[in-house]
């Protein structure tokens, strides 16, 4: 089972890495990272490469795609080679799956029109301009697509796809695996629980990087 | 803020993701890869690689030192070079920092006799054999040492870290930024709450890597 995570330029890493570190371990999983050209690709913070191994065009026909978000994501959706192997690819996987705003470019591949989708809390007004009906669930299923929200979501639709394919023990013994029995120091994860000052913290520094500043 | 995250062969991403998810988004962070030699560094599965940016010999005194884990640290228990790194970090450093079996180096390079300390549930007897005092908390912190459980809870303790850094209200902006608000479809995550048959599975894998056989 071929599972591709495509990179751009200023993706997220933990975007990628939760759908990684959960799909990898289903018996008979293979992720592969492709980019456009095989190589090191940046992150949205300039810190740290993940290695893209193959093209994408090497890659066409993966039964499962995830699409990691990141702030690359506003390129990516005027970027015709991505957008349009997104939509090829869609055509014969078994899931079409992202993380964040990485919705927005199954968004400009037209896969979302008229489907229920989410993204990270700050792209919903993006995500409803490709024709998607943005919810604030945080995994969203809608046929083989699967929307999760921001960032961190990824761990949580990683193990629900996970259920899907391989049935709920196989799921629950890759969870055990991760130790994933999260235990936030905090209530803060949604703008919902999150102290209003700490909203308005998260839409300055997103206010910064509209304007092309780099984020503190 | 220099933080600085060793790579080594068969480290788990999500044990390094974590940390940096969080950590890099502290006002003037500076999250740095780095292994013996810099350059690609796969992961267990070889599925993945993330490119060391420098040598270890080239940051020698990182305010903040955060080990990750995976089947790799059997072997770098005994690789000098980076146990000697870390025993020397530490010396200087703020926060010396480990998740999942990451402990196991700590303890190697003598940093956690007689403190309490924690590592993946299915590792606790190896942490023990180190001096270490094997506790079942999430993160557990003694002084500037802090150690975090399997894989995922490297995201926990990186929140934990960020408000002693820069504060409770820095930590939640984190939070938010990351949209981590846990919502894992089962309540699998720790082998006291999964089922048994689960935990079986878990142990299986364990023992077939254990055999020098590749897992499912």
């Amino acid at each position: 089972m071929d599972i591709a995570i495509p990179l751009f330029d200023r993706f997220t890493a933990l975007d990628a890495i939760g759908p990684y570190e959960t799909l990898s371990r289903l018996p008979g999983a293979r992720v592969t990272f492709v980019a456009a050209e095989p190589g090191p690709v940046l992150t949205d913070n300039r810190m740290l490469s993940l290695v893209a191994e193959r093209a994408l065009a090497d890659l066409p026909n993966p039964e499962i795609v995830v699409v990691p978000g990141g702030i690359g994501t506003r390129a990516v959706m005027n970027d015709a080679e991505l957008v349009d192997w997104v939509r090829t690819a869609h055509e014969t996987t078994q899931w079409t799956c992202s993380v964040c705003t990485g919705s927005l470019v199954l968004g400009a591949a037209g896969l979302l029109d008229g489907l229920e989708a989410t993204t990270h809390w700050m792209a919903m007004d993006t995500l409803a301009s490709t024709g998607a009906l943005p919810t604030g669930r945080r995994v969203v299923e809608q046929g083989k697509i699967i929307t999760a929200a921001g960032v961190s979501a990824g761990i949580d639709m990683g193990l629900t796809l996970a259920a899907r394919i391989a049935g709920d023990t196989v799921a629950q013994a890759i969870q055990l695996g991760i130790e994933y029995d999260p235990q936030p120091p905090f209530d803060s994860g949604s703008p919902e629980k999150a102290p209003a000052e700490v909203v308005e913290i998260c839409r300055g520094v997103e206010a910064l990087i509209d304007a092309g500043q780099p984020a503190a």
